[in-house]
């Protein structure tokens, strides 16, 4: 018998729109300041874990897995709101990201920034790396 | 005779790992509000026009070719900064929206958000979409 939180679970899941691979990229912003930390990518297993335990998992691409956010760095994500964009094909996360969402040790992924034509790191690690992964 | 601006550019286009269609998901994000507004696809044409001119620029997937946003509805992007992620597959455009960013006519295109286990409509439009596409 399917209760209705697994056909709510259905419902929004054929809302989303999958790509070839099963996956659609999921954007993390750090729910209070706004800010951009991460792009990864969802298969439906993991939209379905995020929702149900409230932590961020992921698939990653790399591994052939799911990835269950700072489960060797331990820089958990909390899921505050997920969100879908208007064609289904991208997630939005609002998070409240533990310590740092990059492995280089930076609070956000995106460090590098064009300036006069090249690449330039405008933010520096915040932990050292080998701390993260018990290097 | 290759000049040192067109150095700079290869230099930039190697660090960014377009995919095997040649495209990178590009996340546009407002420069002082934060909002995410967005996420699109770029080409490396569309990264170069897009540094060149400061006017977004992105590669629809849908229609096969350069997307300059708001070519049709007028809703241009000005670009702000443009940054790389750590692995170099994600852009993340600090813009300047004008008017909204999704053709539904909402500011953002992350306009549905799981609340109970459902979708919900969490911001109406500002623009009735008609008006946008001149319909």
């Amino acid at each position: 018998m399917t209760s209705a939180t697994d056909r709510a679970t259905a419902e929004l899941m054929d809302s989303i729109a999958f790509d070839a691979q099963g996956l659609v990229p999921a954007v993390a912003q750090q729910h209070d300041t706004g800010e951009v930390l991460m792009l990864a990518w969802m298969s439906r297993e993991a939209v379905a874990e995020t929702l149900a335990t409230g932590r961020v998992c992921y698939w990653s691409r790399s591994r052939g897995r799911l990835w269950r956010k700072g489960e060797t760095s331990g820089q958990v994500q909390r899921l505050v709101e997920l969100l879908v964009d208007c064609d289904g094909d991208t997630l939005l996360l609002r998070v409240d990201q533990s310590g740092v969402a990059c492995h280089t040790g930076r609070r956000s992924c995106f460090f590098r920034a064009v300036r006069g034509g090249r690449l330039e790191t405008v933010a520096e690690p915040l932990v050292p790396p080998g701390q993260l992964y018990g290097a």
